[in-house]
């Protein structure tokens, strides 16, 4: 198996993504084509021992940015990572993508290079969330600011084939993100949704609340990309809000600090259960080949677990049958196409 | 001062909010008018000492239930506590009416019996969240689950007036919840009301993403009611989750009670400064006169503090200056009125 990895993504350079991918690599007997800047990937490379057959690079002379117009960066920069990878990918020059870059950027080079399973609408992006017992997947997180009842639908399908292929969770739990438990409330969106939802073969539990969700009130919770991208960077915020505080209450004086060396172990331990680290890569869901997003702060760490969910996703037959099931279940009547 | 309550709302019963308006009323020296069942009004009132000339009862017979539906329980249950309760504002039988109750109920009745201020397209409940280094008000967080940009525009002028009258913030800085800093980033509600708030002479400090509300990126941000009620509840969810697991960490062995220990009034203190129960009770804005919602969770602390805001609020001139300037500033054409 082999991961075809832009090394030009990330918030904190080459250096983790590398690292990663490296330890994965000798960990795992992965192959790794690294895509970007051949003088710089090979001086990180020359870092580590390695296994020489199993590691490659594809030199690339373009970068998207993060600012980048995510459109307008896919048609102009033809030789970059994100291009030049998904390129590799089509043309079976390895078996999975990933890239920490800009999410529109992928999102839109993927649906133009990779390009969706037939009857698939709209590709969604999935992250794994950990939470009380276990992880959720949120679906979708950005890709698509604004839904139709029928991409919601398609959403509870490919999510719940992942959970069920890759994370072996036989039925899983799907909800609808809502602001009440009750058949009427919310947008036209979550009504029209929670009523085709309810008339499925998918182990729908209803509406949920965003208080449920750290609880995990579902193994796959459905949403737009909007109120998606709010929950999953509201999580990301109150994390480290906390983990500040607490940081803080620990230095205060020297009882905290007796403290903090007394319970040191079970915050690490805490901190790993609900690390989204630990997850490290989101698939972008509903497209012919796999195709992963990281999280633009990932660290080694991050990426090394992103690369072992890559694997996972691969010897998985996720995207067999989501192929094979969509337009005989995830399909319905939408109104508002247009959007 | 004379505030209105009502006492058949709220999850804990009503022991929780008479034990606090009773406090309140011998603290701040606030006439109180507990509306609700007489005998059960009075057989709580008797536990407590306080003065009689400032504690009246109204009796009404029916119960809007938080499973209702709001504007069918508004028609049929007229002798419901919040129906004579707004009546009674309404007649000037008080300053401020304040429901634990259901929202959506609350809404209802508001415009129904109170009604908006002329040229208020959409009222809005508008609550304090502590943050680092204060509060911000999120507006809104349920009223309106589709907002217009027309709707946005108010919201940030209302929480503007708010902020600086009954909060005492010169020039609070108003922030638009989206999915990214940049222009063209979210939806195209908030693409277009982030223009238009733009042109404005609010302290309009752009987009702001969700990871950044816990650190105080604005005094008040903006959004519509869907996002905002999201935002509210996973805040409250994630912080009852964080909340158990400390517990359990605490509790696990002998040092880790040790540690507890020590850490005991830290805690208790940082608990204080991100307590939304600190605010008590949420305005609901845009109408003709004060009508404040407390959490159906509110406890007697959280109902006192939630009199405290009345009063504050009652004192300023928040609805006098909503009224002169909203006609002013706060309107633009709306495309979608129809919503």
């Amino acid at each position: 198996m082999r991961i075809i990895v832009d090394t030009m993504s990330g918030d904190k350079g080459p250096q983790e993504i590398i690292k990663g991918f490296i330890d994965a690599s000798l960990d795992f007997g992965i192959e790794v084509l690294f895509v970007g800047d051949e003088n710089m990937i090979k001086e990180e490379v020359s870092k580590y021992t390695y296994q020489k057959d199993k590691i490659e690079i594809m030199h690339t002379s373009e970068v998207i940015e993060n600012s980048d117009d995510p459109v307008a960066s896919v048609r102009h920069k033809k030789d970059s990572s994100i291009c030049q990878g998904l390129n590799a990918l089509n043309k079976s020059g390895g078996d999975v993508f990933l890239s920490a870059g800009n999410t529109g950027a992928l999102i839109a080079a993927s649906t133009i290079i990779i390009k969706r399973l037939k009857g698939v609408r709209r590709i969604a992006i999935a992250p794994l969330i950990p939470c009380q017992d276990g992880c959720f997947m949120l679906i979708d997180v950005g890709a698509n600011s604004e839904c139709t009842p029928a991409f919601l639908l398609q959403f509870g399908y490919m999510g719940h084939i992942y959970m069920k292929n890759v994370m072996n969770i036989q039925n899983p739990r799907i909800g609808l993100l809502n602001i009440g438990k009750e058949d009427g409330k919310g947008t036209s969106l979550t009504v029209k949704t929670n009523k085709i939802l309810k008339n499925t073969n998918l182990n729908y539990v209803g509406n949920i609340e965003a208080r449920e969700i750290p609880f995990g009130a579902a193994e796959v919770v459905i949403c737009d990309g909007f109120t998606g991208n709010v929950v999953l960077k509201l999580l990301e915020g109150t994390g480290r809000f906390m983990s500040n505080a607490l940081n803080k209450i620990f230095v205060k004086n020297f009882f905290s600090m007796i403290a903090a060396f007394l319970l040191k172990k079970s915050f690490l331990e805490f901190k790993r259960e609900i690390d989204y680290k630990e997850y490290g890569g989101s698939p972008i869901l509903g497209l012919k080949k796999h195709v992963m997003k990281a999280h633009g702060n990932s660290d080694s760490k991050s990426f090394y677990n992103a690369a072992k969910q890559a694997i996972n996703y691969f010897q998985s037959n996720a995207i067999e049958e989501i192929k094979n099931n969509i337009l005989q279940f995830g399909v319905v009547e939408d109104e508002t196409e247009s959007l």
